[in-house]
């Protein structure tokens, strides 16, 4: 049962039918035992190639989720992410942008948030969003007050999607590592969600009435996702489609492409040379014998 | 003694040689009572539109200038733009990138501070100062911790003008008119300021002694400009070669492109509705009539 994570990349310039991109695919495990043995291994080795990402120093993770609602994206951050050193790992949710923000170009509230170097950002909802929801419901536009002349109906996405691209191309250059998931959830399996939290008391704060309304573009969503996906998938900053009628598979595929692909950084912990090394050994000395250092006494001590 | 733009924009696609632009031209005043005059015509009515700008809301200023020191950055940011609003415009200097900064991209602490709509903002030195200084002394670029495969001296700089040109078609895209100004001093008057600086006990804190190492690499910045102006001056986003070896020339030629690209703006002030005005004239009434206004009582009078 290896995952061949070609399976659910999104080729460049590829065409995108998403009823051609199973929901559903067999598990990778056979049991909730095996499961958890499973996840806990790639959370283990992410955490260890998160602490090699810090130390290393040269290139920063961005993990980009995008789904309809109840697809996991909030469960899969959850699960795959927990084993992470908080300080090298960072979430942030766009919601509803703020009128500050709605104030500025439709790229600049998500670039403010970008990881730094050394650490992984997650981006639960993103930029992307601007030619999602914004496509399905073209009147959000009008808060965005954008310009008028260069812009018409038919090439306003193309225009977005080529700024994204080309900030994705710019960052991947400076170094950082963009990794996309459209988390790929059946309509029927989000109506099966939908009835959980409404009858789960604990699942009730997780509805709302609005995802319902939502439901009723689902069509009009998943045009927008195919049209996204094709648009935007390149070879420095590739979509994988991730069956997620399965949580815990979506869970395991999730966590799996975020250690390939970085594990394929070949990073390595910075490398002490001999001189560094000479200095270490000779302060090495002077603290064995109970002495103060002098020549790089910086007060710090 | 009218100005022409054209005379100093740069063409996009133009190679540039700096030597066949004048740092010296014909002033467009006869007097400094004339140079005062103009002067003040032109912040006025780039006042009223600053105030028209942030009225319509339909896009921001960048103002961007580059140039060497003593070129009269700060003199022609303070002369020009004093009359404005400072609600309406902020003024941002990069001086020595702090250490965050250093741990992100090399447009990220720019962007952070790119104008709202309706507002001027102004880059006392900018992005561009990445493939200016960085370029004549390209040890900068080791504490930039960039990743190493994808970079090698002669593509780096040809990769970061992609990554400006392609930032400034998005903003110019999304509403931001993006004008950028070299302001052209000769070697010679540069020698002439700098003793000025010196001389002058009020002046002695714009001299630092860093001025004069820097100076000695004249002529590589002068190549890193060349390079510059020609690859990153396009329609949407162009460069002014000022001449600025007189000030208050390079003042006016300044205010003027600004006057000149704002006022093809075309802006207007947001339209009342014939529904909107009859609205106003019924709280109007109300107001006359000393009643309080019940409809759209929000509580906030």
């Amino acid at each position: 049962m290896p995952i061949d994570l070609n399976d659910f990349r999104v080729k460049p310039g590829a065409t995108v039918n998403l009823h051609k991109h199973p929901t559903l695919v067999d598990p990778l495990f056979d049991s909730k035992k095996q499961y958890h043995k499973l996840l806990d291994d790639h959370v283990a080795r992410l955490s260890a190639l998160q602490q090699l990402l810090y130390a290393a120093n040269s290139h920063a993770i961005l993990l980009i989720f995008q789904a309809m609602d109840a697809a996991g994206k909030d469960g899969a951050i959850k699960h795959v992410m927990s084993g992470v050193n908080p300080q090298g790992c960072q979430v942030f949710s766009f919601k509803h942008p703020s009128s500050t923000e709605l104030q500025h170009d439709f790229l600049w509230r998500t670039t403010r948030n970008l990881p730094e170097r050394g650490r992984i950002g997650i981006f639960n909802r993103s930029y992307y969003e601007e030619v999602l929801i914004a496509r399905v419901h073209p009147e959000i536009l009008v808060s965005e007050a954008l310009p008028k002349p260069p812009h018409d109906a038919t090439t306003l996405w193309h225009d977005r999607y080529r700024s994204i691209t080309d900030l994705e191309r710019h960052l991947t250059l400076n170094g950082t590592i963009i990794i996309k998931f459209f988390l790929h959830l059946s309509k029927e399996e989000q109506r099966k969600r939908f009835i959980d939290r409404i009858d789960d008391p604990a699942k009730n704060w997780k509805f709302s009435t609005a995802d319902i309304e939502e439901r009723k573009f689902w069509d009009h969503y998943m045009t927008a996702y195919e049209a996204c996906l094709a648009a935007t998938s390149t070879e420095a900053a590739p979509w994988y489609i991730v069956p997620a009628d399965n949580k815990r598979n979506a869970r395991l595929i999730v966590s799996q492409t975020i250690l390939e692909t970085m594990e394929s950084l070949h990073m390595s912990y910075p490398k002490t040379t001999p001189k560094r090394h000479d200095e270490l050994l000779a302060i090495r000395k002077q603290l064995e014998e109970g002495h103060h250092g002098h020549a790089n006494n910086d007060g710090s001590h």
